[in-house]
């Protein structure tokens, strides 16, 4: 039986950091269905349509990844997918106490199972917050945003 | 190709908290290697022949499960038993930097991958260091331990 | 001299977590005063009237628990009720910082002390932000809210 | 009933910090029992007997204080003495998750509920091994350790 | 060559622990520019203007600071001030990830440095935004707020 | 007035991370100290000797680098070097809880004030304890040790 791992997440954008966590995540799993959860009460910076497009040419060469948009519970979501696992990336001790508790309760909603990959040294400074921050100033981001012009990814 | 994680430990004695960890690493991994670190600098409260058998016995019934010990580097025992990835628990942001440290590391020493699952709440109080000390007052600890009478693991 | 707490919050709604913390706070104070507070800045999800009544009923029969609203200080309400304490719990480190802050503050401004219980494992990643995310999605909650039917609290 | 918590710690040396502690908790409760744990494979730096009279002088205008040297389990001790409670400080994060951890296994045992005080801020950074170290030294530490000559403490 | 350490923050009120540690930098660097960052999407308490007025009265005697508004990207205004260095006081572990990531991005960015100065105990509960809280209810915040009639900082 | 720091450490041994925390401090004070800490009761790896020629070769083109080992109180040997600040690096929230208690204690000590640089975040993961670890196992480690064959440090 296949194992699918949802990581969800805002992606606005998608950075260096997550095409990191995608890809070591492929080495764990068969599957990754990376989903773009959609809050209408906040606003974002860029178009959910606009992230997908990004996402989807970053991965066009990798048939083990989808991409997805959704407004539902998240658990419901992975449920719908045929995830049965939840991808996250952890940065800071401030993440880890978040992450526990939605990964408890989603354990208890309906048994679905989150693992975790640490976000390696050389990222863990990075958030989509940050990049929005640098873009509103005009910055150059490229360091921080994955190339779609990048090799294929490795099969593993 | 199988997917083998080395779960790392002390285990001075196997908890309820392991014992939850490697039932839930199985839907992730094909196989895990429960390994008792052995540390001659340290003094442990059970031999390390009697936590081997503990263990041996309670996954009896278990195809997927081989416990090993060893007194190597942990990387170089993982990759001598055919794993890839190493599985730890968190429990509190103590261990979350701890564990972190060391997961950056061995993945620099030789790409060897750490996932982590989170301890389930009702477990992240417990700790073999916490039994040892009730054990040393002749306290009743079954709570804490995994009972060898138990049903076979489910197969995933 | 009769010793009473104060127990401020928003809870919206009041959860299992909350009713434990009243629950073991009694065995230590001779009176609970549960406190919500009002923030007309912040929209809630249920309305005061509303938690107000569902507080109220879960503690009828127990004649050493006051429910009531407040739009004043903190420490000023704790006052005005007869309460030189202040009960708080504390599920993560993240908490523990802000408790800590608010707690230093309203000991320099008018002398009242702050106690903290810890929440109870099977509670800690229990909170209402998660509660109100699930109630959006049309989930049942009724694992997370302490039900009325109940039997009335220990007298200790 | 009474109401009695057990203070329990190596005090060694019994500092500032501690004394604001008992202080404060005895506002809370209404008899205070201050329990020095002897560990038999950790050396001390003052003897035991030097450390049970040190604070018992403290204390000599305090007939709300107790203070015994125990060997046994720290939930078994407060049981013998009639305390239902144990107070604990906080000083820091790590201070937090070391706390909770034994509170939730004390809880667990026997039923012993543990309240927290937070250290106040002029005190966050006193510990006893930070004095043992000064006085290894020479160093004057009479800023850090609570004054005998001092006045009778208020009855609350 | 002189050495100049930017003082960025909101400054809603400027606390005295903000006070503090100006002038613990003063020791270190040869001069500091305290920045007040302008953020049209966030609402502020007093308008900047009265916050620059505010701050520049407290060091009217002290040539070594100046105080300056923008609303450009912090290390853009390092460089147009001659700063090669931030200066960040640290209260908490909450505050130490926030900081370090910024921190990191901003050596990143252009290879400004940002050193740290931990905040001093008896200030570590003493925020802006808890001076603002207390301002809404019309409490006495004195003991927060530098006086401007204070002696002529001290030359190092 | 020259501006003297005094790094203070055990440098058992001196790892990159050590290295990039001199660097960077140089930017901001005239001077550094070395000072390897002395301590009768820890068995070190390396002896005092051939930790003090390491570095000093390390630094022999770097007028305004001196190492010194000590076995007195660190703000003592402070004070006798001249040094009126310390620089001390931190990598995880722990290392912050530990360095602001003592930065605390030495302030009030004799006024001697602690700066901090944030440890770069490819250095985070690497600690003189994990390079010894990796020592014990014969593993190459000099990916995480500074290089005496590099170029003289910059002038600032």
């Amino acid at each position: 039986m296949k194992r699918i791992a949802l990581f969800p997440g805002t992606f606005d954008p998608f950075t260096v950091g997550h095409h990191s966590l995608v890809k070591r995540g492929l080495e764990l799993v068969d599957e990754i269905v990376i989903a773009i959860g959609i809050n209408d009460s906040k606003q974002s910076y860029f178009p959910v349509e606009k992230r997908l497009d990004a996402i989807r040419s970053l991965y066009r060469n990798e048939a083990r990844v989808r991409v997805e948009a959704y407004d539902s519970l998240t658990v419901d979501f992975a449920l719908q997918t045929g995830a049965r696992f939840i991808l996250r990336g952890i940065r800071t001790v401030n993440d880890f106490e978040y992450e526990k508790n939605i990964a408890d309760v989603n354990r208890q909603l309906n048994g679905i199972e989150t693992f975790i990959l640490f976000t390696e040294p050389e990222h863990t400074h990075i958030s989509s917050s940050i990049v929005r921050e640098l873009l509103r100033y005009g910055k150059d981001i490229s360091a921080f945003i994955p190339q779609t012009e990048e090799q294929p990814l490795n099969k593993s």
